[in-house]
């Protein structure tokens, strides 16, 4: 049961019983299939096929095989020389046209006959087997799987193939075609003979439709920006006749074939292959173009079709306030980041940062630089980055720098193409894996340029460390007394996780850092501790096993109260141990309160 | 100091000395224009009008008034009868042709001047002057500002304009126009006569980028579809000549205007206008098609540029045992959630819901309906739902429903359309506003279906609490005399935000809500808390105020230690309440620890 498949097969249901239309009978072998075959496939740009009656049933690939070709043409020779040989517009005239455009004697475009033969002069090869085989593998890497020609319709189609001959030597003597044109046209039956099925077309069009590669294979047959050339002339010039009703009415790059098969194209999300032999007087398959109608019109697939209005890439907007570091301040420093915490913006992003984004994103930042301290851009929700996106953030970040205001990003995927750095690079960028360190960064920035007063002491004594500043006078010598002096060198492991407990740990000197494994089995820094601060207490009072490492970033002093000595107080000084607890418990919850606030902050 | 500006004077100076080309000179008002005038717009779907150069200049809006004048006809008489009057195929000629097509007798097309003088053949309206007012007002609403026509201008156009005086009654002859072809010809004149300055039709394309509706008056111009049929005919007939290299080359619907002006639409994200008279041999204005391919290149603007791989809608995929409520549980509920937890998926969504989006999330879910006892969808991080979609999910919820596994929706936006509710509906379809709710849920239909042994009580006695379980039998006297009994109603404030600390109290019986204000100002729960639990420690522990509120959600008894006591109990019995706040602190820390394992569920 899927409701994709569902509603493939009411779409194939409602139009199997059409029977209008004839198939081609130029050649006995094409007269020959099936009429009512009619299979859909839907093939996503990620690789899974969707498919509903007649999609094994193979035929030949007819016209539906000039955008490939056209592509390996674009690859081997560059836009220009091709551009040179065969314009993009649409003719208006029959597909098999022998005439070039008056005015530039090229073929009017890839999809007609005499573009098609172009094309494949174009394609590059030692001989003339090299030649087809290349064209043969390209088409075999776009479906996934080996494609074979079929040799009776080859053959006949060599046969009987005048009219192609007639345009191939039509294209030699206006030099369009500059080697011989009786074998550029065998290239051309060839490539039209060769065997596909419902389901390969749909391969082929979801790897168009991922951008050149195929996802099941993951084998890249075609370069984005070619892609996106043929997908465009595919637009103006892909159906035999009615662009601009096609354009209207299904809004996808399309290419029909003559074998009674529809290849369409929504980038980036999908491919469709409709095959159905019956044509309608332009040649393109009957059930084929109403199947396709019916699919972009239920499954909304129009690619002008816009789903909502503009959003902003701005998720929130909120300044230092709301984001306070969980690092212990001093009195002063504390007045100061209440006074000056708004001088810090932190814009958090989110979705894929196309221009429309980035300028989103440059229009909330605005002149703002004048009066801040610091940016700080959160990229964690951010999807993809188009380069414009990424010069556009760029250059903003460095206006702001020119103005004065320090830049940081939160960008653990280098999703802006830098790397995280603890210190600063040449040009003052500050990446972050979290917005608590960015939060540091930023008010120790704010500390630095405001506050006057007496700053944080980069070590405290066990005497002046808050905890024992909070046990009563009278308790204070006996729970100084249960502590000792522990020292770790700079990058030293001082607890891993599933360490037993250690006990009560007061930081003196240094900072820690607290990082929790994530479930990609990176270590992700949580917070940083510096004197003051505590940890441990966490184990030690569930008599469990640390979750987080703690690992010194510089060399760190901590007094430690070891388990053995927490459990002996409770015997030897009962009102001591209170008072240690109360102060404990009052820490315990002023952390998960500050857990509360940065839970609020707006969304 | 912006970067978009910044790239818009770049791409201005790129191309301001190129004076190649000449301006329209059929009447003299055309010709008497300043041929250097150049003006750039770039107009966001949101609002935003970035502008360089002669962005100011008024002049007549001429062949860019017809996909306007076009969406009109199309909202007065539907597209059918439009269909029956006017084609949309390129046409290949010039577009002031003096013919139709020779099969279906009709204008190719509404953006040649045959199609456009049919198009205000087709505008209602009690009188002549009605109906230009119609369409003045309609151009006005697109534009955001009392349009005006320019009299010199209209005077010229009707005194010379035989040939369209000719395609007119060429139209009244072949019955396209049924009414008396002077007059509609004489609107037309009128129509192409109306002044507009490069901001204007900036404005107007963003209102087309953004559905229809004017982004800075909100003012609806014209309904989506129509704007996406409209943007459909501008894709393959709206330049003079060369659809195919525009599509490829720029790749964004644009009409052009002998005035000298070009307007280009990215549909739901912005509009573009360039002004700048002097023209190309297939009348397109020189400056525009070279700033509008230079844009398109840079901003990378290209309608079917992808800028990335598919990407799945599936954020996070995770079972209970990564989401456990908070709730407290019997030994053997624990036991029987240890083991079935992993019955319950919880899929967590993010970005736009179209057709591929909805499409990776029921293939995601496949047919695990069968093995699972309930589907939770996290909807928080969706932003658009499309029509389809929303049927997609609907029914893969419906038929993991029928398959006998439960479903809910976290959805406090009710993105897909179905309100909050704490009781079932007829469907059995739950929604809820956090994770922890539907995990609460969730769990209850597990222990009811599963769970064979004891379950957690619906009520405990402050003996059986928890909290004095976990006294030592020689403290458990003094700390029970310490509670006293306090009754709440369904519904009643037990601590409001702002109130000061109760004292801890411990749940007997029923459940309360704590939720919490957020910047919106509207309270949002954040746990349910039953018989077994307490609250109240934090405020008191800090000597502070309540942060959150807590509610009865039905009657409620809790035994309450006042502060009075609570404080008093050091002198009476430190030993005592050493024991309970070993316990209280114990319990902190397992919330911060339960708080912390949910920040680390996988992403």
């Amino acid at each position: 049961m899927n409701v994709v498949n569902d509603m493939l097969r009411e779409v194939h249901s409602q139009f199997v019983a059409d029977t209008s239309g004839g198939v081609a009978d130029y050649i006995p072998e094409l007269a020959a299939v099936d009429p009512d075959a009619f299979g859909i496939v839907v093939a996503t740009a990620d690789g899974y096929v969707y498919e509903v009656g007649d999609t094994g049933t193979e035929f030949t690939i007819q016209s539906v095989s000039k955008p490939f070709t056209y592509a390996l043409a674009l690859a081997d020779n560059g836009e220009d020389a091709v551009g040179a040989k065969i314009d993009v517009e649409p003719s208006g005239e029959p597909f098999n046209e022998i005439s070039l455009d008056p005015v530039t004697e090229r073929p009017r475009n890839p999809m007609i006959n005499a573009g098609a033969i172009t094309s494949v002069s174009l394609v590059h090869g030692r001989s003339h087997q090299d030649k087809f085989d290349r064209i043969r593998d390209t088409y075999s890497r776009y479906a996934g799987r080996e494609l074979t020609m079929n040799e009776q319709v080859y053959r006949s189609e060599a046969r009987t193939g005048h009219r192609n001959r007639a345009i191939g030597h039509m294209l030699r003597s206006f030099d369009i075609v500059d080697t011989d044109p009786d074998d550029v046209v065998d290239l051309y039956f060839r490539q039209c003979s060769i065997d596909v099925t419902c389901r390969d077309l749909g391969v082929m069009a979801a790897t168009m439709a991922n951008n050149g590669v195929n996802p099941i294979t993951r084998s890249r047959a075609a370069a984005p920006a070619l892609v996106e050339r043929v997908l465009s002339v595919m637009t103006t010039c892909g159906m035999y006749d009615g662009a601009g009703d096609w354009v209207a009415r299904v809004g996808l790059p399309a290419k029909s074939g003559v074998g009674g098969s529809i290849l369409a194209v929504l980038p980036g999300q999908l491919g469709i292959a409709v095959y159905s032999p019956r044509l309608d007087q332009h040649g393109n398959s009957v059930r084929g173009v109403l199947a396709c109608r019916e699919l972009s019109r239920r499954l909304e697939l129009h690619f002008l079709h816009v789903g909502r209005a503009a959003r902003s890439a701005v998720r929130a907007d909120y300044t230092l306030h709301d984001a306070p570091s969980r690092r212990r301040r001093s009195t002063s420093e504390q007045d100061t980041l209440e006074e000056r915490a708004s001088r810090v913006r932190i814009l958090e992003l989110h979705g894929d940062m196309l221009f429309s984004a980035a300028e989103s994103v440059v229009r909330a930042v605005g002149t703002s630089g004048t009066d801040l301290d610091a940016v700080v851009l959160d990229m964690r929700r951010v999807d993809e980055v188009s380069g414009v996106a990424r010069t556009m953030l760029d250059d903003m970040m460095k206006g702001l720098r020119s103005d004065g205001c320090a830049t940081a990003l939160v960008d653990p995927n280098s999703s802006l193409g830098h790397t995280t750095s603890s210190i600063s690079g040449s040009d003052g960028e500050r990446v972050f894996t979290t917005v608590n360190a960015a939060s540091q960064w930023a008010e120790e920035l704010v500390l630095d340029r405001w506050c006057t007063g007496p700053r944080q002491p980069t070590r405290v004594t066990l005497d002046t460390h808050p905890v024992l500043e909070a046990i009563a006078e009278k308790h204070r010598a006996v729970i100084r007394e249960a502590f000792e002096l522990r020292h770790f060198g700079r990058g030293d492991m001082i607890a891993a996780p599933g360490d037993h407990a250690l006990g009560l740990a007061l930081i003196l000197e240094g900072r820690v850092v607290i990082a929790a494994p994530d479930p990609a089995g990176r270590t992700v820094p949580v917070s940083t501790l510096g004197p003051g601060m505590s940890f441990g207490e966490m184990p030690m009072m569930q008599r469990s096993q640390f979750l987080v490492e703690v690992r010194a970033e510089a060399p760190v002093t901590i007094a430690l109260m070891t388990m053995a000595r927490f459990d002996s107080l409770t015997e030897a000084d009962p009102a001591a141990k209170l008072d240690l607890l109360e102060t404990l418990l009052e820490s315990a919850y002023m952390q998960a309160e500050s857990i509360i606030r940065s839970l609020r902050r707006p969304v």
